[in-house]
């Protein structure tokens, strides 16, 4: 049964219900988990904080990611369902301008979700996709879920792991083995936001080709400069700013609707 | 497939970890609609911005509440898969109390899923339930979904509806036919929120019990005293209250991960 919904153009939210619906459509696929509807909710709450709308201290946070990706000398891009059905396309053309590695890592792990994601990957354009399968995988330390299992060709080794829409438990685990983590994550109070590397409090629909295009903007660049872009960001201070930005724009809503006192 | 998650006891969130699996497998049994598990998500996000708590202007709304119950002559709880899903028992026990109908209302209609979604309040111990099936309905004006479909022998003649997570569309079309409604809804500011005339800014796992507990202490109460309390109650300043409780937490939250300026 395909959503029987018809979206209405003037509806105040239409584009976040768009997104939605390609997301309801790759959870009939069986790319993405119930526990991915759910999480996508979650999102939408906190993007709703935001504006939907690109901020400036994600942009500024784009910017670092890109030099970071740059500069990386084993990157890897880690899909899980939800970012394969949002942005698998834009995936693709990231990996291939920092020549990343794209592998699946996914918590509700089975042969054919791992299998579905593999594909949505390829008809975007993935000429290889790492982590489906048995074969050439590792275990990341202290990881009770089945995302400890990672490839020995992609995360294992990698340096710069990006992994949009991921846990607390995950990015922590990356870290503890010495990998810079960027993170794309929704609400900048998460687990995964205070511990990454790098991260973009932005919707991965957006992000995304942000993100493609600063990496083109940023690939002449000497090598010197990138660091200095790296070393210049400072991620608990951007954080504070994103959360300034939700802050005031709650107070801004309370008062549109006459609820300031 | 049933969810392979085992919650540790000890995770940040277990609490809300183990309502999201009872959400999954009414989801499973066909009770919950896909939109349904986003929904959730989105209730989810709101409910960490509350603490996961029920604050205490959401307990003054359901004093309020439960006095409007109790002086309504034709109440009728308007419930969706969602509300069935979590809270059949409650829905069912104050239905008995303030003599109320109970009746099948869903976004995403299908004559199995109001069947199944009826057999949750069945097996609960409801004696009667509306809304399900063909006969003896009519039309609320100006609704454009599905739900625009009310039982005449409850909705549409109802004088009070209790409506646990609705959208906002639905709220007003309620109000129009110049119907009281209570709104149970984790978000402040969202258009159900503001338009409702009794707004229970709770996740109603929680917000049920207490609205049954409140019920029972003001069952004896006189009708004068009832009206008074309704009277007393300003929703637009109770949600200024709940909106302030969110911005204090939020600051709260960024100063413990030292992400005030």
């Amino acid at each position: 049964m395909k959503t029987p919904t018809k979206i209405r153009g003037n509806h105040p939210r239409a584009e976040s219900l768009r997104i939605r619906e390609n997301l309801v459509e790759a959870f009939e696929d069986g790319a993405v988990a119930r526990a991915g509807l759910i999480a996508h909710g979650r999102g939408e709450a906190f993007d709703y904080l935001l504006g939907e709308q690109t901020i400036q201290p994600a942009r500024k946070a784009i910017r670092a990611a890109a030099a970071l990706l740059l500069i990386a000398k084993r990157p890897v891009v880690s899909v899980n369902g939800n970012s394969a059905a949002l942005t698998a396309e834009e995936i693709v053309s990231l990996s291939e301008l920092v020549k990343a590695e794209i592998e699946v890592n996914i918590f509700y792990r089975t042969a054919e979700r791992e299998e579905i994601i593999e594909s949505l990957l390829v008809r975007a354009g993935a000429k290889k996709v790492l982590g489906v399968g048995e074969g050439n995988s590792a275990c990341i330390p202290e990881l009770g879920s089945e995302r400890r299992r990672v490839s020995t060709n992609g995360i294992l080794v990698a340096d710069v792991v990006l992994v949009p829409l991921e846990d607390g438990d995950r990015t922590e685990a990356l870290l503890k083995m010495g990998k810079k983590v960027i993170a794309i994550d929704l609400n900048p109070i998460s687990r995964t936001s205070q511990k990454a590397s790098i991260t973009v409090v932005d919707n991965l629909v957006r992000a995304m080709p942000e993100l493609i295009k600063e990496v083109k903007k940023l690939r002449q660049t000497k090598k010197a400069k990138l660091n200095a872009i790296i070393k210049q960001f400072d991620n608990r201070s951007n954080l504070q700013r994103c959360l300034s930005n939700i802050l005031e724009r709650l107070e801004r809503l309370a008062d549109e609707r006459g609820l300031t006192g």
